[in-house]
């Protein structure tokens, strides 16, 4: 079958004759339908996270066999991520997501979906409203990591919201937000990246133009810049909250004392509900595909990591039966 | 009067001729009987907060005059170190101890209580119950600042804690959250500063010998010192929350990924409520006498600034009427 690959020291390479995934226990193969590229794909593609094997982890796809379960087989899916080992004392406190055993659908030790097929166990795979078009489908593993958010923190209705970067995630965050009734300022240096974000019920604001301080009890930092978090720290409110999407390999100095004196909170946030994102979609409370930049064949992989890596460029998609 | 003062540059010194402080609207003035010297009057007699005035904010006193409130006047009190605006913002919404424009007794434009007298609004006094005694009523304010943080998270019952660095502040909050049944581990570099919790409910570990990681839901970090945050950052579980409790000049830089890969929260921590820490005193569930490493005579106080600062010294208490 075919897969976009990357391994040290090849680098991405898009295979031709790569084996059909072997079906685990548990597990169900299927065929993907759509795929996005992610900005972990592109780090993942730099080398820092040490992965080799197939990239991609969001997806939409269609059960092709599923020897455990038949009753799937055919079903149209999205899936979760994380492959925790069930056995371990986190496992078993519900904090699968932080199995440190983990595998990780194209991040860690498992292969992912830029590829004719792969594996993923049936318990990670959540079946997708009719009402959901694959196009909305694909975006359903980031608009759940959007929505992890409200489940760590639970700001009042109405509360004022700024979203630090509206990027790829920073885009789903600013509208998961919204759909919940919060008044979000997205903040960006980017006027076209804001613009993206017109038909929505969000204040928008160039960063270099805000100069108010200390004023948002809640900040997002989705920049996935360095400087994101020390931009953060402007913006919130003293007991403020900063929640950290940003994962980087340089990341700046945050001024911990500022963080005791104003009593500020800073969590990080990863991985999120399905369920809700997919009900959110369903109920079209969040309009994703107006954020699709390309869609690609799978031939095409390597050209669309190199778009996806452009400044400006929204989701790339790749489609995969093409 | 006598009182002990820092400026910039003549630094520390023992005044004898200052005037008695003049009594603001609403506020009290006050004779100190004991006050208790702190790591932060040690930062600022290094100069870092830009102070000038009377040093020292823990205190237990006797009310002198108090023309607004005379039936305060003879009453013994301990108090409220924030002296907010009253009328902004934030202090509409409850947030005083974050006033920007507050200022804080012996700490920030406001003359401090190493002398003979001092004033303070009354809004900022609490009165002593009868059976708190002198000496353990001047750990109130320090004691509040342990319990803030059961205000800022609630763990569940007898869960684990790390309280990492057992000085001054760190044995409080070990004893505190002991008081209040969460299962503590105290972890220092001294082992004399670990005995000194022997006749507590805690274990104890030397920080060579803890060699788990990941394992705490709750790590409290009062080292005072730069490595603190990232000694936190090992111990605490995956979901897990470190509080901040240490200022310090240079912090060394804590993995921000890390903090997003597991989902860490880290929350700065400060002043805490008088009332529950007078409680605690009342009813003897928080045993602070066994602190106290000496009690000297204000006109000794340049030498109990610098027994203070001597490694493994805890309280040093000023005796002000002697």
């Amino acid at each position: 079958m075919r897969a976009l690959t990357f391994g040290a020291p090849e680098g991405l390479s898009l295979a031709t004759g790569r084996p059909v995934p072997i079906i685990g226990p548990g597990e169900a193969l299927i065929r993907p339908i759509l795929a996005g590229v992610c900005s972990t794909d592109l780090e993942i593609a730099k080398g820092y996270m040490g992965f080799s094997g197939v990239l991609g982890h969001e997806f939409v796809g269609r059960v092709e066999k599923a020897p455990q379960s038949p009753q799937m087989e055919g079903k149209r899916v999205v899936g979760e991520i994380n492959i925790p080992c069930g056995r371990c004392g986190r496992c078993h406190a519900g904090l699968g997501n932080h199995c440190a055993t983990r595998s990780v659908l194209g991040i860690v030790n498992k292969d992912g979906v830029f590829a004719d097929y792969f594996t993923l166990p049936i318990s990670n795979l959540h079946l997708v409203p009719e009402e959901v078009a694959d196009e909305e489908a694909v975006f359903t593993e980031p608009l759940a990591a959007a929505f992890r958010i409200l489940e760590q923190v639970s700001p009042p209705p109405e509360a004022r919201v700024a979203v630090l970067g509206v990027g790829r995630l920073g885009q789903l965050i600013a509208r998961a937000l919204a759909a919940e009734g919060l008044r979000v300022t997205a903040i960006a240096r980017s006027l076209a990246k804001l613009d993206l974000l017109k038909n929505v019920q969000v204040n928008t604001a160039l960063d270099g133009q805000m100069t108010e301080r200390g004023i948002f009890p809640l900040v997002v930092d989705s920049t996935g810049t360095a400087e994101g978090i020390k931009r953060a720290m402007e913006l919130v409110a003293p007991c403020g909250t900063i929640i950290l999407k940003t994962t980087t390999a340089t990341p700046a100095m945050p001024d911990l004392n500022r963080i005791v004196i104003d009593e500020i909170r800073v969590i990080g946030s990863r991985c999120g509900p399905f369920h809700t994102a997919l009900m959110a979609l369903k109920e079209k409370r969040v309009e994703t595909t107006e954020l699709i930049h390309e869609v690609m064949r799978l031939d095409q992989a390597l050209e669309a990591m190199s778009l996806a890596a452009k400044p400006g460029v929204m989701k790339v998609l790749l489609k995969m039966n093409d």
